[in-house]
């Protein structure tokens, strides 16, 4: 009899739901809307709904699944599968969604945050298969972190570790969501570059970023797609986001040295207009620098479906 | 028969011997002068022969020795027992002391870095006794790190990780000693101490700090001193030095939530002047503030004697 996982990737936008193979290949998937400012209880009976149809479109049947996982975002307290708190979501606090998700289909069900579960993902088939120390930093509208010690989430004392983007890079700095001054995610997310840009813009108003959007439509696309037509001020943001980014990677590697540094986000697509310049910052500047063999740095390869397949690893 | 392990702490004033039992007591030690410039044949033998007197002195045989762990300064290839280099002393790149020091005494030899030896010494029988996860801090001349994870010392690949001092706290800031610009370690030092509390001298001539000791003889006590007697200057420094220090105690529990963060160095004999402060200071900036347990913060509590220790249970 073949066993099989279900991961569950609960986002923002979408409810994911994959069947994934013992070895980590995902059979098929399913989505539906979240619509996360609904009551959890509507969410969980769409999990649980989705889930069930899924498996019925491919045959298989609920004798030949192991358990159920689910990433969620937020604090999630992972022993007792209770969701502690989620800022983008109107459910309020302590949801025990997974004994809520058991009451519908009797399975095992393991709960974890988002960026931890992507991060293992990526360990079982993604860009870190075959290795067993991994951290993974997306660059969305946060800076999302997954720490992977012996092929196991690391997530400390009440889940409440990893949160790689809270760390300090300029002391005073900007203010960041968290409440404190200064951290890698206020200068290093997505939306900080949007912010970056939109300043350089109303500063330089001649740029070429000024002639491929207006002020309300800035996006993390604008700086590079204006550095790339020659403009000054929009490499300019471009070399500074990128010094941001290599900082907080160069922290990372002098914590961790992980074997391998995997970093994702929709900013990955500017390929090595990103990566060459942020690799020679960080070879400079980490330290014992040429001393070690160079860090292993790769870009994610597996998109949402990490988030689907760590999931189902969760244990 | 009773067994015992040999723990070595390679200081670059001493080398301190101790015989260790399997609980994680010191039944003995002694320790002889480094003589960091010596040449390491000279170093080594010296270790061995302190080694075999201590267990002379006390009638322990060989036979008894289950093996010999060394806390040594710099990176360590600890696969290898190799020391790739160390900068305090003068012996040079990629020495092999465990093999060396086998020649002297056959038995199994471990190598780790001090700081992490040092904070399983924490683990073993110190302030995280009884703990599987801790971080600890050293605030010396340089900020040193140790992690331990599921009660092993997590070191990264190549032994190259663990470098908590090296993390950022003012992009663009002070010179670092190793070569970036505005580590932890640049501030939260002893040595930075020393530095801010000569530059708040100079600026404020009239201040308690410059009647305690002249601009040669500050120490990292002379800041607080004068503050406890009422000096604004010196209290500005005490204050600033604390959030400094905090800011990256902040960053290491946003990173691991470990059980317990453990705080060493000479500055922890300002006890509670230093400790309530920096306290409250974490607990107003730490990632999702009260809605965890507040972070259980220990000064280190054995030392030295945490290198012999922590030396005696590398494995």
């Amino acid at each position: 009899m073949k066993s099989y996982k279900i991961g569950i990737d609960l986002g923002g936008t979408n409810i994911a739901v994959g069947i994934v193979t013992e070895e980590g290949e995902i059979v098929a998937k399913k989505s539906v809307k979240t619509g996360s400012q609904r009551p959890f209880e509507e969410i969980v009976k769409d999990m649980a709904s989705c889930t069930l149809s899924l498996l019925e479109e491919n045959d298989i049947s609920l004798e030949n699944v192991l358990h159920i996982g689910i990433g969620a975002p937020g604090s999630i307290d992972t022993a007792n599968g209770v969701i502690v708190y989620a800022n983008n979501f109107k459910y309020g606090d302590h949801v025990p969604m997974a004994s809520i998700l058991k009451q519908y289909i009797d399975k095992p069900v393991y709960i974890g945050n988002d960026a931890n579960v992507a991060a293992l993902g990526e360990v079982i088939s993604g860009a870190a298969k075959g290795l067993k120390n991994a951290i993974m930093i997306t660059l969305g509208t946060g800076v999302g972190g997954g720490i992977v010690i012996d092929g196991k989430i690391y997530e400390g004392q009440h889940s409440a570790g990893a949160e790689l983007g809270h760390i300090m890079l300029v002391k005073d700095g900007e203010q960041c969501t968290c409440g404190r001054k200064g951290c890698w995610e206020a200068y290093a997310s997505a939306t900080a570059l949007i912010r970056q840009t939109a300043k350089a813009m109303k500063e330089n108003p001649d740029s070429i970023m000024n002639q491929l959007t207006t002020l309300d439509n800035v996006s993390g696309r604008t700086a590079f797609e204006a550095a790339r037509k020659g403009d000054k001020a929009g490499q300019e943001v471009v070399d500074r986001y990128i010094e941001y980014i290599a900082e907080g990677l160069i922290d990372m590697i002098n914590i961790f040295r992980p074997e391998i540094l995997i970093i994702g986000g929709g900013i990955c697509n500017e390929g090595d207009y990103l990566l060459k310049p942020m690799r020679s910052y960080i070879n400079k500047n980490v330290y014992a620098g040429s001393r070690f063999p160079e860090q292993k740095i790769a870009v994610a390869k597996l998109g949402n479906d990490a988030g689907i397949i760590g999931a189902a690893f969760l244990r």
